[in-house]
């Protein structure tokens, strides 16, 4: 990819087929779990003909370059962006807003921006009105991850067969957002799309109720009982290993959402405590059997699934 | 084995070496995962040398025989135990007291009688007193199991690496309690000693409080938003899928332990809600940190693990 003279390069419209787009420069800013699994996939795939890393830490940064999952690196956001057709902003929740900005001022004309954010009310709600006209930025959020982080666990085929969320803003162009959903579709994933407010009530009840209750649930059981726990604990808290600094970015950005979801989810339990200490064991049985069967219904899942 | 004209076998005490016990007929009462797996493992391990099942269906006992889970079985437990120098009693947690004290009347002097109930307490107190003394109880929970039920699931090595946690009474003999710890060490597992107030507080945290937050967690998901649901909310919630008949009985057995360790997590929660509330971020970071700690330090697990 080069610049050709009319101050940046422009993606000619491909037709929507099969075959995926291939792109000049993507920069992915944020090289850890998931940036880093972008750009092992774009390397192995040979989607981008360039897969630039911006990033703080020199020793990441270079162990991406040497496996492959970047092809160069640089701390300077500038340069790093100055040349691409693509830039996939993969920093924390809190720090995406700022970034995708800032960024959009050193890319060139045609450039477009997507996330990873696992919220997105706040993401475009900071974006909105922000960026230059020749800039467009895609929304997106996997429903792909781990209780793992860095580029050490990026994995090629995380993507594949998930699901990823576009939540489109009335800026978005039918062109912008038909190669955003080409990019993430060329890394496996199925693309949707939804509003930003759907999605953050979403994830408030898939992903956030059950990282706060999993936290909830180590913190209150008794150091000494810890030994003792098996598969069924071990499963239910698997999550709260993430990230603490990531995860209260998370939760902090989709509060009032989340704040709503967990009123209703006293409820139930409510519901149980009544049952429980009224001794009326029909009704926790009816209770727990709705919740087996809703729970049934969703299968056993890809043991390969990390959300 | 066969009575020996005094009114019944009395097993000789074996030394105590690394050679497993070799038992005469063991009769297993419900013979469904757990029942079936303690039945499949004998039989594999050519432990036993005869194995009878005593349960209701007659389809789930014919296939278990078929399988060698089992070598025969009968519908009447006076039948079933007459001979019997071992009864496990693996019905559900409710019916199990009234089944060791019936199987005890119809079994020949020197029997022993283990089981694998959920909760202890119950089972110990609803039991002391009512045994005849040629009879011996001695209580059992293997922490192994799965949210699958019935003798299909079995697996001959469910016990294979996993806890039995044995809770003696004053009655226990000190032959009677060698001869069951080597009974379930012979199908692979650790055993240790506690009482049964502690272990019925263990399972509170470990099992029966991650069962309800997952159960509530289902509940409350509004169910558009279950499709979308990836690996976190999967495994967070997977134990919810486990049978309501017999987890809405272990819940009410251990209501007193249960509600109390409830009122303990709440202060969790909390304490969540504050930071939420008032924006407090680094509260909320740190109390994720906490549970990130403690979480990560419990490593994550073997897969095989099912409890």
């Amino acid at each position: 990819m080069q610049a050709d003279g009319s101050g940046g390069r422009v993606a000619t419209i491909l037709p929507q087929t099969l075959v995926p787009d291939k792109w000049g420069v993507v920069t992915i800013v944020g090289v850890g779990l998931i940036g880093g699994s972008v750009g092992k996939a774009l390397c192995q795939r040979q989607l981008s003909e360039r897969v630039i890393g911006v990033g703080r830490q020199r020793e990441e940064l270079e162990f991406a370059r040497q496996r492959n999952i970047i092809h160069e690196w640089t701390h300077s956001l500038a340069e790093g962006v100055s040349q691409s057709e693509l830039v996939v902003v993969c920093v924390p929740v809190d720090q995406i807003a700022s970034c995708i900005c800032e960024a959009a001022s050193y890319m060139p004309a045609g450039g477009l921006i997507t996330d990873v954010g696992s919220t997105k009310r706040n993401i475009v709600s900071a974006v909105e009105g922000r960026l230059p006209p020749q800039v467009e930025y895609v929304p997106a959020h996997p429903l792909a991850g781990s209780e793992k982080s860095g580029a050490r666990y990026a994995c090629a085929d995380l993507f594949q067969q998930r699901r990823v969320i576009l939540t489109p803003t009335p800026q978005n162009t039918p062109r912008g957002l038909a190669r955003i959903h080409s990019f993430w579709a060329a890394l496996g994933a199925e693309t949707l799309e939804m509003t930003a407010e759907d999605h953050d009530r979403m994830v408030a009840a898939i992903s956030h109720l059950p990282h706060v209750l999993a936290a909830s649930l180590v913190l209150a059981t008794p150091p000494q009982w810890l030994p003792f726990a098996a598969s069924g604990f071990r499963d239910t808290t698997r999550i709260a290993a993430g990230d603490a600094r990531l995860w209260s970015a998370i939760l902090h950005a989709n509060r009032d959402l989340l704040q709503e979801l967990v009123n209703e989810w006293e409820q139930q339990l409510v519901l149980f405590r009544h049952f429980l200490e009224t001794g009326n064991v029909s009704g926790l049985q009816e209770w727990l059997a709705r919740a087996q069967q809703v729970r049934h219904a969703l299968g056993s899942g890809n043991p390969a699934d990390r959300t």
